[in-house]
């Protein structure tokens, strides 16, 4: 049978490219890149190279990059390593978060929390858009550092990044902003002065580089502490032999992105998921489009189907060769209800029910009408089942 | 010009075999783990094939083993994860390590010193191997974490990790011990039960696998808390997507160990290793082996040339297509003595002058005999350079 995978925020295959550039790093090119010999300084020269390529994409300094093992990593890096900086002068380090974070985050934040930071969680309205009202009335005197999701995982709503950038700035002490742009990165735009951040998390497996790699940009004087110590690697900042090929593999991913024909995918991708908005409510009754129409990731639909539990659709339309989520891929293997879904203050119950379509570059329309025809009837079956039409 | 590598403990290169397990998980198989679909189940199902690889070889449960993105991490989390989830019973936990640890142990321990812990770092005899009587007096009351390298990186050093637990056992209350294993996985008995651990950790690149990859062996019942939080990956301990090709890779390194070639490998490395020992005394006068002649790792040799500088001879050798190093690659970069050497007696100078090879299953006996045509000449002339033999 042939596999449709339209799950894309949660994994992208590694583009044949940069398997290809990684390819010469698992094997004869395999020195330590910190090893003064030649096969270490090969390693260190595809380090600094990638490094480069994340840089230009930030529209940073390379030395503001530093490599991590996952965006999960890298976001842990970023809060725990900016709160354990200010501890020092900070006893009660106050954290202002939006509810719909990524779990890398929210679980940090709470972590942080039990440590004796204060947290501040800011709602969203019913698309998932950050108050900004509320988070402006959330400073406080100790505030220190802010983390808001570029483009959310579940619904791809995006925030107004830059906007928060400016509510945090002229406050008469710093503020440092960070952003999970982990989605966002194969999208939007990550000019990190545009946005205005301090720190800026991105993942390679989500933007078709291998898995075991993530990244974060720190600006150039923001106080950060490592998490992990021994060699130094990373300028001191992140300890451990470096991933090479991984390395090697993100810093082609994100180059590719720079391609114009990244443009045109995303075009493409956008057409094809808006055909998917716009025919799954008409083929399907009692659908609701959750997150925003406008304020969305190209890639990105995310439906509630009343009567439906999303776990059985996804194992459903498996069994037909159609790979989707319900929620984020870390969260699917619990059974608690999405908070991103909760948050835009839906019922638990089609919190539960949620289906997550995400597109990618090598999704063709043909995929997506195959979907479109598969989709109607396992829905049917499913509240057939569960006895949801004999209540209707 | 043909290449000699001779710096296995720096990394190694990746086992075609390895290699060919990663790739569909490279290319077709790019499926996130933690995705119900597919996709995901195969994903997952290829980590828990590696995890059993693991756990097969150290003699434990599958659940007992909690992959990372490297040694390091692994050594960080045994010790900060301990460490954070006795705190809350003893306020002032007390670590005893050794002087000669890997700076992925030692560093984290100094760290946790800062915190708040109390620390001894046992010293170690002229060959490298640990004082025992003074590991004993070092025990208090309030002792909770042993940290010591099963084998050390710089000088192959082989410490009594067996007795060590015995010292540690039957104290009136549970002293938990951690071995860094890295150096050791190849040619030593890793069995977890023999070695009396609760703690063990080992890395994928210097035994054929993939970079990006390490393992942690927790025994069932220690306490420890994770340092990265998010998605609740590897049971909660280590989120983030995992690096499923590397993963792989490891599972398939570690197998290959097992392989009853690995002992034939071995013998054929400890005889070449051998041949280095005896013939560079009789081609070089004033040359010092260090470490231990006995208790030492099959594959590496570390000789202090008087009069030489131990960069300036890696880097002439490295002209001659032959890759050495100093100490350990991880601090070849950084212009300090070995703290390894110095915990061995040796003078800063011979520190710093100290050359190691260190041999893997590729090594061929063509390749020693070349290395011992071309090291005599280039010690003869550095010592000239340094104006040494005028001195001498």
């Amino acid at each position: 049978m042939l596999k449709i995978y339209l799950d894309y925020a949660a994994t992208t295959p590694i583009d044949p490219k940069a398997l290809k550039a990684m390819t010469p790093y698992l094997k004869k090119d395999f020195g330590n890149a910190s090893s003064i010999h030649n096969f270490g300084q090969k390693a260190l020269s595809a380090i600094d190279e990638a490094r480069v390529s994340v840089a230009d994409f930030l529209g940073c300094q390379p030395q503001e990059v530093y490599f991590t093992a996952s965006a999960t990593e890298a976001n842990n890096l970023a809060l725990q390593g900016v709160i354990k900086a200010l501890a020092k002068e900070n006893k009660r380090p106050h954290i202002i978060t939006s509810c719909i974070e990524h779990h890398a985050v929210s679980e940090t934040v709470k972590h942080l929390q039990k440590q004796g930071a204060e947290t501040t969680f800011v709602s969203v309205d019913k698309e998932g858009i950050i108050s900004l009202s509320e988070l402006k009335k959330a400073i406080k005197e100790n505030t220190v550092l802010v983390s808001v999701i570029y483009a959310n995982n579940e619904i791809g709503t995006i925030q107004p990044i830059a906007e928060i950038a400016k509510i945090l700035k002229n406050r008469g002490r710093k503020i440092y902003f960070h952003t999970d742009a982990v989605q966002a990165v194969n999208y939007l735009d990550c000019n990190v002065e545009k946005l205005g951040v301090d720190l800026l998390t991105l993942s390679s497996h989500k933007i078709y580089g291998p898995k075991g790699v993530g990244a974060l940009y720190v600006k150039k004087g923001t106080p950060i502490e490592p998490l992990i110590f021994g060699g130094g690697h990373e300028r001191g900042l992140r300890s451990g032999t470096e991933n090479v090929p991984g390395i090697v593999g993100l810093g082609s991913a994100i180059k590719e992105i720079q391609n114009p024909k990244t443009k045109i995918h995303n075009i493409k991708i956008k057409q094809l998921r808006n055909k998917i908005i716009k025919q799954v409510p008409k083929l399907i009754p009692r659908v609701k489009l959750n997150g925003s129409a406008v304020q969305r990731l190209p890639n990105n639909a995310n439906f509630s189907f009343e009567g439906v539990e999303g776990e059985a659709l996804v194992v459903a339309l498996d069994q037909k060769g159609i790979a989707v989520s319900t929620g984020s891929a870390c969260s699917s293997r619990t059974l608690e209800a999405s908070h991103v879904l909760l948050a835009l203050g839906l019922p638990e119950e089609e919190a539960h029910g949620s289906l997550r379509i995400s597109l990618g570059k090598y999704t063709t329309g043909k995929e997506i009408d195959k979907f479109l025809k598969v989709l109607p009837p396992v829905v049917a079956r499913l509240r057939e089942i569960s006895g949801y039409k004999k209540n209707a």
